[in-house]
């Protein structure tokens, strides 16, 4: 670890903090798809890139990409970066400390020759807040922004069509915004999110997977009734029932290794407190890297919800509003990633990645590798959002040793990446 | 049984639908205190009462009381009675079948001598929906009506002083409404408005008590946090604390003879699939006849929610929002009452109420014993309430023996009972 290092980790921290300012919300962090608080984002991270050599551009979807060129204009290229947008009254780290930490490692590369281009990217939207749809820049880089997507309004009515054409951009150059063929790799740094690494005392995960998600509502339909007059064993408590179920779902997912289930929303009716309840519903959200595990563990789920009905005679039933398949990351660069981070003195922990990121779109296009920072408090999508320095150090010494490696492996292919 | 009978209770049925006539809402029935609605009913009753030879006044509360006199102006009195009232959008016997009972009671009579006189009272309010205070017709009959109550005000920002005024009766009269010091008991009948009685095909049910009642609020306290990247063993979910909790409850209540323990209202926040809940407020409604069993009940149960948080980490706080002890009915005059029904063929099932009635104001100043008339599905405040011709000829049947048993029982005196 060089005092260089030390230097450009608190840098890339202030420079998060800067870029924190540019917001729609004076007072809070909130700065959604191509507002005007994007464009001085642009000019910020245009300005760094420009200093460290770059030639920086603006894609259709508002993706900002900085390039610094390989030994010929067909170099191959790896794409390094995270997205620029964010929650409403977020923190600064989320999505940008990936980009900042990409140009970083443009500044760090000096005027080292590598047999590969290096762009950096940030993507404009990825928190899907403006227009209820995430990812909208990774997936113009997979051609995967259709004709629906671009119809859809934000609460103003603005479609994001119009809304790319109010940012001086143009939407009929949208299939321009294309992974550049070229491209071998994509490597995204993002905070975890999450307490696992701060309970395990680790600065860095690698991550393996982007969990499946299955999305569903319960309703447990019982009885209403007077909580005065109705002995229990005359009841259909639909609330009970739901109980049981909630403490079953807990139970369940505990002891399955590494699988998640939540029970977040409740709303009971009728909802006083002297009335039985007669319905419930309630939401279900399982992940896992694994999707038969999940599909079966939601299978089991189920089962129990049934049985904590039925033997209340009370009736559930289930509408499923999102099932997403699991997400592999590329073994070989994960891999890759790994050692590292372990090369540079931070071994990493391997892990999954319970929410989704724009490696999860870019994933099943180009190989694509991801390295988690710690989350203090596991603390994130909130003011008090953090990062470490020492772990800000950590990830740039690992991305270093990465780009060190890749140089290595692309020189000597050992099982036929290339 | 007689043809008498069976053509009173068809009778009865048919006034308690004429009744339901007056409404304040087209189409429902929904007919609060001192409104308009209640002066045809006063009308309708009044008009029942006098041609069975009764003397008719309305109290200052707007109570209507009819008085058959007894042999001199002194005679002992019976009071028999229930709520004129009802909730929005109600059924048609809730509160007047004991009222239009007691008029048939009278006309079965008919020219038959009594040691006693009776007076039938048909409550202005019962439901406590318009002031947001149940039981002010009874209450002013002990004594009980303060000045704090006269002073409460409805929606319209209208006191109970003024309504009483508004219906052309004089608040200083109040004193007025109180007991006749003669009286010496009351009888009310009531439907169950539970599913007891149905359940075990029984028409009738002697009430011995009316139980006690704890109602709380226990709010969960835990952490927010993301559904995809918090793995279960470092959650601190309030919901699944929740949940777990409530379960406890029902087992609890389940397995406590005659307890009944209600989580009506549940509440998550933020209340989102994808987030787990960080916070949970419940209800709690905890009932039983006898009061050191539901405060030793109510201990137990707060002791399993204490458990169940603090195993997730989660802390749990709880305020009190009521607590109402239990009512015991007049033992004597309800064996008398049990033993009338199984004279007149109707045995009739000893319970307690787990709702309050007027007979529970009354009972601590004079003794008073209750019936409940079979509810058919268990429903009430509901528009399907509903009575069975033969349950309400079964009433009758026993009103008329315990009146018989009551004049002998009055007559030669076995216990000291006066």
């Amino acid at each position: 670890m060089t005092g260089t290092h030390t230097d450009r980790a608190a840098r890339i921290i202030t420079r998060c903090r800067e870029i924190a300012a540019c917001t729609e919300v004076p007072g809070e962090i909130t700065r959604l798809f191509l507002t005007p608080s994007m464009q001085a984002v642009h000019a910020l991270l245009r300005d760094w890139m420009e200093a460290a050599g770059m030639t920086v551009d603006i894609d259709a979807i508002g993706n900002l990409r900085g390039i610094r060129h390989g030994l010929t204009p067909e170099s191959p290229r790896l794409l390094i970066g995270s997205h620029l947008d964010t929650v409403p009254n977020a923190g600064a780290f989320d999505g940008i400390l990936g980009v900042v930490l990409g140009v970083a490692i443009i500044e760090e590369l000096k005027s080292q020759r590598l047999p590969f281009a290096v762009e950096v990217i940030g993507f404009s939207e990825e928190e899907g807040v403006r227009f209820s749809k995430p990812f909208l820049g990774s997936l113009a880089l997979v051609g995967k922004l259709d004709a629906d997507t671009l119809a859809r309004t934000d609460h103003s009515g603005i479609s994001v069509r119009q809304a790319i054409e109010d940012y001086a951009l143009d939407p009929s150059q949208l299939p321009a915004a294309a992974l550049a063929y070229e491209t071998f790799a994509y490597l995204e740094f993002h905070i975890e999110q999450g307490p696992v690494l701060e309970n395990e005392d680790a600065p860095l995960g690698v991550v393996e997977a982007v969990v499946g998600q299955t999305r569903m509502e319960l309703t447990f339909t019982g009885q209403a009734n007077h909580a005065g007059t109705t002995p229990m064993h005359l009841r259909h408590d639909a609330m009970a029932a739901a109980a049981e179920w909630i403490v079953a779902v807990e139970d369940y997912a505990s002891s399955h290794d590494t699988l998640v289930a939540t029970v977040g929303k409740v709303e009971a009716a009728p909802g006083a407190g002297n009335v039985i309840a007669g319905r419930v519903t309630a939401s279900l959200d399982v992940r896992h890297a694994d999707d038969r595990v999940r599909e079966a563990s939601v299978l089991a789920i189920l089962k129990h919800a049934k049985a904590a009905a039925t033997k209340r005679g009370v009736h559930v039933t289930s509408t499923k509003q999102l099932e997403q398949p699991a997400v592999p990351l590329d073994p070989h660069l994960t891999d890759l990633l790994s050692d590292a981070a372990a090369q540079a003195g931070f071994p990493a922990r391997r892990m999954t990645s319970g929410a989704g990121h724009d490696a999860m779109i870019l994933a099943p296009s180009i190989p694509s590798a991801m390295l988690f920072v710690r989350s203090p408090g596991g603390l994130s999508h909130h003011p008090d959002e953090a990062v470490l320095p020492q772990d800000v150090e950590a990830a740039l010494a690992t991305a270093m040793e990465f780009l060190a490696q890749l140089r290595d492996d692309r020189t000597n292919p050992k099982d036929g990446h290339a």
